[in-house]
C-alpha cells in the first residue's frame, strides 16, 4: 500500500514557504546602495537577491555545501537507446567512490559534500562510506513496454531523495548530480509529456547518440507515452509510468532543499525533468531553483524557459554527473562575497551623482 | 628619448615563446582518455588543454593567482563621456584599499592576490601596502584635443605593467583589472580602429550612459582619432595616441603574464581594448589568453572574435575592475581540478565500448 507514503509526502511539501519577499525587497535596495553603478555585476546581483530571501538572511551563504549524486538504472536500455551499456553506471559508481570521476574531482576543487545514493543500480556494490544504499529495485521496467515502476515504489523514490537531505546537517546549497545509463529517455518523456514538446523536440544524443539513433530513441520516448498514458496533472503518476529512480530521487533532493531553504542549483536535463515533477509536486517551488548551466541537450533550454529559468552557465557540458551545478557553485560563491564584501557608496564615500 | 625604453620593450617580448604544442597534443590525449564521453566536460577540457600547453605541465595549475588593477584618469571626460566624474577613480582606489570593492570582495573569494597600480590618477593618495605608485601623470590629456600622452609615456605604461609581473613569485594564473572614469572611451577609440567598427558601433553606454549621450560619446570618439590619426600597424603609437595609462599597463600585465607563461585571463572592454594592443606587440599571444566573460558593451564580443576568444560567462557584468575575470577563475579552477583528478578509463575499469 502506497497511502502511508503518501501522507508521509504531502506532510514533508507542507513545510515549504515561499522565499521571504520582504528580505529580497531588502537586499535589493542594499545591492542598489553597493559601491558600483546599479545593476552592473548582472546576475550575481540577482543570485545575492535569491538567496537572501531563499535563506531568510542578510548575509548569504554558500559554504556548505552538498551534492546528492543519485544513480539509478533503465530497463530502456535495451531498446538500444544509449550508446554505453547499463554496467557502466556501477563502474562509474565505484569509480566515484575511489574519487575518479568528473564530479568527485569537481566536488574536491569547490569543498562541497558528496553522497553517492545507490536508489536503482542494476548490480551490487560492496557497503562504502561515500555511499548511501537505498536501493528500490535492481533498475526501473523498460517503459516501451509498461510502467518504470510502481507508485509506491516511485514515492520511495522521492521521499528517499527528499529525507536524505532533510537528515543531513545544515546546508547553504544544494544539487542532485545523477549516474544512471538510459537516463536522458524517460527524461525526455517526462519533459515532453509535461511541456507540450513532440517527443522528438524533447529527444537529443545523450551522452553521444548519432544521428539516426536520436530518431529511434524519440520513438521509443512515443511508444512509452503511448503504452503508458501517464497522467500529467499527477507528478508521481508521470515518476512511476515513464521515469527513473534517480530523477524521483533528485525530485526529493530539491524538496528536500526547499524544506532546509537552501539555494537548489539544478544540473543538466535530467536535472530539469526532475525540476519539472517536483515544481507538479510543490507548486512554486521554482523561486528556491538555480540553474547551473544549460547542457548541449536540445530540449533542454526550453524546459528551463517554462520553469521560469535562465541558465547560468553555457560551456558545451553534457556529462551529467551534477558537473554544471557545481560549477555554478563558484558563480555563486562570488555572488554571496560581493554582496555580504562590499561596502555602501555612503560608507565608502564614493561620489554616487550621475551627470546627466 | 624613448629609445631606451623602445629597447627595453623588445628584449622583454623576445622571451615570448608559444605553448608548448607537444604538450597540447598529449594534455588532449589525456583528456579523450578520461573517465567520461569524450568532449562531454566542453569548454573545461578546452581549458585544461590550452593551460597544460601554455604553463608546459602535464599538472596544469590555478593557484596562484594574480590580479592587477590598473588605474589612472583621462582627460576626455570633461567633454561629457562619462556619467561619474573623474573624482570616482581616486575615490574607489581608496575603497578599494580598505577591501570594499567588488573586486577585493571577489580576489578574497576566489584567493587571489591583488595589486592596486597608480599609473595615472588624477589625485594623490598617501601611501598604501596594497597599492603601487607608478604614477606616469596625472590623467591623460584630452583625446578629442590631442594625443592622450608622449610616446616616452605610453611605453613607461606598458613597461610598468610588464614588469610588476616579471618582479612577482611565479603565478599560475593572472589577470588585469582596471579602474578609471572615462576609460571606455579611449578603449573604444583604440577598437574601432584596429578592428575597423565605425566610432558608433565601437561605443557603447559604458558604466551607464544614456542613449543620447552615446551617439554624443561616439562623435568624441570619431574626433580623437580624426585629430590624432594614429598609425594601427603601431600599437605605442595609438596608446599615445587614443589611450590611457591604465590601458597600457594592462597590456604590460598580459605580456609580463605570457612571459611568465601563465593563463592570461582579460575582463570586459578595456581589457579587450588592451588585448588588441598587446597582439599588435607581440602576434600570436592570443594564445595565452581567455576571455573571462562576455560584457554588456555592445563591441565587446566582436572584439573578442577579431582576437580569437570566445568568453566564458555571459552573466550581464559591466562593472569591470576585472570583475569578470575573476568569476572565470572559479571555472578555470574546475579545468585543473577535473584534469588532474579523474581517473582515465581504463584506470577507473569503466567500459570504453560504445555500441552503434
Amino acid at each position: 500500500m502506497s497511502e502511508e507514503l503518501e501522507v508521509r509526502l504531502k506532510q514533508h511539501l507542507a513545510q515549504i514557504t515561499p522565499p521571504n519577499e520582504a528580505v529580497r525587497a531588502l537586499a535589493a535596495q542594499r545591492e542598489d546602495d553597493l559601491a558600483k553603478p546599479r545593476k552592473s555585476l548582472g546576475r550575481l546581483e540577482e543570485l545575492a537577491i535569491q538567496l537572501a530571501a531563499i535563506q531568510n538572511t542578510f548575509h548569504p551563504r554558500h559554504e556548505r555545501k552538498l551534492i546528492v549524486v543519485c544513480a539509478g538504472d533503465h530497463g530502456v536500455v535495451e531498446e538500444g537507446v544509449s550508446p554505453y551499456p547499463s554496467d557502466v553506471t556501477i563502474q562509474q559508481i565505484a569509480n566515484f567512490q575511489q574519487g575518479g570521476g568528473a564530479i568527485t574531482s569537481l566536488a574536491r576543487a569547490t569543498g562541497s559534500d558528496i553522497i553517492l545514493l545507490d536508489v536503482g543500480i542494476k548490480g551490487d556494490l560492496a557497503p562504502h562510506p561515500t555511499r548511501v544504499d537505498a536501493k528500490i529495485a535492481h533498475g526501473t521496467q523498460n517503459i516501451a513496454k509498461g510502467p518504470a515502476m510502481t507508485r509506491r515504489e516511485a514515492l520511495k523514490s522521492v521521499l528517499t531523495g527528499l529525507e536524505l537531505v532533510l537528515e543531513r546537517p545544515e546546508i547553504d546549497l544544494v544539487t542532485a548530480g545523477e549516474m544512471g545509463i538510459g537516463n536522458t529517455t524517460p527524461s525526455s518523456a517526462i519533459i515532453s509529456l509535461l511541456t507540450g514538446l513532440s517527443p522528438l523536440e524533447a529527444t537529443g544524443p545523450g551522452s553521444g547518440l548519432s544521428p539516426d539513433r536520436i530518431t529511434h530513441k524519440a520513438n521509443i520516448v512515443k511508444k512509452a507515452l503511448e503504452v503508458n498514458k501517464p497522467d500529467p496533472s499527477d507528478p508521481i503518476d508521470v515518476l512511476a509510468k515513464v521515469g527513473g529512480f534517480e530523477i524521483g530521487a533528485m525530485a526529493g533532493v530539491y524538496l528536500g532543499g526547499a524544506i532546509r531553504r537552501a539555494g537548489v542549483v539544478i544540473d543538466g536535463f535530467i536535472g530539469a525533468a526532475a525540476a519539472l515533477l517536483a515544481e507538479g509536486l510543490s507548486p512554486g517551488l521554482t523561486k528556491y531553483l538555480i540553474a547551473g548551466h544549460r547542457s548541449k541537450e536540445k530540449a533542454h533550454l526550453e524546459t528551463l524557459s517554462r520553469l521560469g529559468l535562465t541558465p547560468l552557465l553555457d560551456l558545451g557540458l553534457y556529462l551529467g554527473e551534477g558537473s554544471g551545478a557545481v560549477l555554478a557553485f563558484g558563480i555563486l560563491k562570488c555572488a554571496c562575497a560581493h554582496f555580504n564584501g562590499m561596502r555602501t557608496l555612503a560608507d565608502a564615500q564614493v561620489s554616487d551623482t550621475i551627470l546627466t
